[in-house]
């Protein structure tokens, strides 16, 4: 693998915060520098940056650049409620945003956007660290897997991003199979397109990076190769996971457990602490699903043949679309979470096991 | 509604057959004339025709036209493997060769042409009225759903495009909801994106001519609109049906039927006889897969900004691609067949009830 890939950094001790633009992956790496907090919103809600632990860090940013500008009781509250606005559904951002508040808000006049600096880069760790740890227990299954087949490498599937583009560190769902390639056991990723914004895209793009074997296939393909023994376990992200363990991720997600399970496939996904959202019993009917612009599912981003990246318009305008961005997969679907504490079942007796305090 | 569309005529008495070339649709209309074997057989490969039930009445036509060049029995054989072999999924193609093959081969000179064009459209005849009876078994499904729901239209999704365009009539699966739009039933249809080639754009087109309410979704979604309770059922086409009503139909159909059992939502599939392959006694690991070219997946076609159709690469080149073209639905998630002798229960019973001929 080449060094680990940065998708989001300070830039110095300078009042900017750096990321990798991911609307014009894989097609082109560029670079942005955010100096105000309106910059920041508009990377999140047009998804410059993704993934729900990587928004939450960049919105935490978001908030010390606001403060920056103005250390006011006023411009505190209206940047957080401005970022926690941009993306409803993954509940790290709400998170991430309430940390960076009660860090800034005790203080006044320039310590606060120093804490909200130094808060922000505690998240942006700490995310680090999680990916790392939910990386070596997911690397177990992976391990068990293995075992299971005898020869060949362990297939997994996967939807989505939840890489290293996805967070400050190795990915969530990703980093088993990186940590598994850098020990020499055999992986290889089938990648769903995820249409409509085509995060497989960047999933592909990473596991290339890295020297991962993989293939990308339509979102449609996954219950074929299920079906037809070509897959040993899927592995997911999620953008937010109830106190029951239903899984909220992005669209799609729910079919290719159901899929799963029809199979006898495992079924697992990787959760950070960053992404439960203990207020919620249950996510069925529960998490709030966002409807994103049906620009997205009508026009895509590509190489023309001169070799530059241009847009092209897919659905004619007339043409009704929706456009929902996420769906909630039972718990009942999910063979496990793989958290930071370990591996445990999706229900509230499993996760209890492993996160006693919230348990009451 | 306007005319009912024509996908596939013949050209007078002329030795020539018109299609409309359903590669440039939705974004242009353009018809082809084809005057030899060979351009029907890259029609077909090229899927300038699809839909199971059309792409037997082309290769149907293709008989004929080869056997105005050169009315040998090398000839009509050569013609007939050529054409079998451009898709191996559908039956109907076969099924199709078969029926023109066996009204030709005992004639000689130009008596053998004229056999096949008879008999090709006799074919094409035979599909308007299975579309037709079709519809009305069909129908009867749309208008009980009208009454367990109460009030507003009925909601349909579907996958792929199996209406008018796939058929020499109504379609298959749009059959009964085109005549349900007829009678004043309110019908809405969730029209699935159906990657790798985006037919549901065809779906769209056809409905939008025909004033049907709908709306496009990439395939991702279905799940979480039966989930929340907004599809009344779920009606799609086939490839090819065994005997013990295992479906097989476009790729990301079954996860669409597993989402429609999870969800209660009845799942509902099209059958023309044509394409029931009685000499299969279960669909599953038994219809051969077509695995299609990686450009369907890394190219798309659409609309500049200058008003100009072109294609435009999402998948760098470097990326590994697979592309398995259709999947196979077991019987047990299809709560019915709609045939062109009424609606029946995907099993070797019920098709034996209704066909107790292929009983035995």
């Amino acid at each position: 693998m080449r060094g680990q890939l940065r998708t989001l950094w300070r830039d110095g001790t300078a009042p900017r915060v750096c990321i990798v633009d991911q609307t014009q992956l894989p097609h082109a790496y560029e670079e942005l520098a955010l100096e105000r907090v309106e910059q920041v919103a508009e990377a999140i809600v047009n998804m410059r940056v993704r993934g729900a632990p990587l928004i939450g860090v960049c919105a935490a940013y978001g908030v010390a650049l606001a403060l920056e500008a103005d250390a006011s009781d006023a411009a505190l509250e209206a940047a957080c409620s401005r970022l926690r606005a941009c993306r409803p559904t993954a509940v790290n951002l709400a998170w991430a945003l309430d940390e960076v508040r009660a860090a800034a808000a005790p203080l006044s006049g320039a310590a606060r956007a120093a804490a909200a600096w130094s808060a922000a880069s505690a998240l942006a760790r700490a995310d680090e660290l999680a990916c790392r740890r939910l990386g070596e227990h997911g690397l177990l299954l992976l391990r068990e897997a293995r075992s299971r087949r005898g020869g060949g490498p362990v297939r997994v599937l996967t939807h989505c991003n939840a890489g290293a583009l996805a967070t400050c560190g190795l990915g969530t769902a990703l980093a088993p199979i990186y940590l598994a390639h850098a020990e020499g056991l055999e992986v290889f990723v089938w990648v769903d397109e995820t249409r409509p914004r085509n995060q497989g895209l960047l999933t592909a793009w990473e596991l290339e990076r890295a020297g991962v074997p993989h293939a990308l296939v339509v979102d449609n393909a996954g219950g074929h190769l299920m079906q037809s023994g070509e897959v040993d376990l899927c592995l997911v992200g999620t953008d937010r996971t109830a106190k029951n363990g239903d899984v909220c991720n992005k669209i799609g997600t729910y079919l290719k457990a159901l899929a799963a399970r029809d199979c006898g496939v495992p079924f697992y996904v990787a959760v950070p602490d960053s992404s439960f959202d203990w207020s919620l019993p249950r996510g069925v009917g529960a998490v709030p699903i966002e409807e994103r612009s049906e620009e997205e599912v009508r026009a895509l981003w590509g190489m023309q043949d001169d070799g530059n990246a241009a847009a092209i318009q897919l659905v004619p305008d007339g043409t009704p679309v929706r456009n929902p961005a996420f769906d909630v997969t039972p718990a009942r679907l999910v063979s496990g979470l793989v958290t930071e504490r370990g591996v445990c079942a999706a229900s509230p007796e499993g996760l209890g096991a492993l996160y006693p305090e919230r348990a009451a």
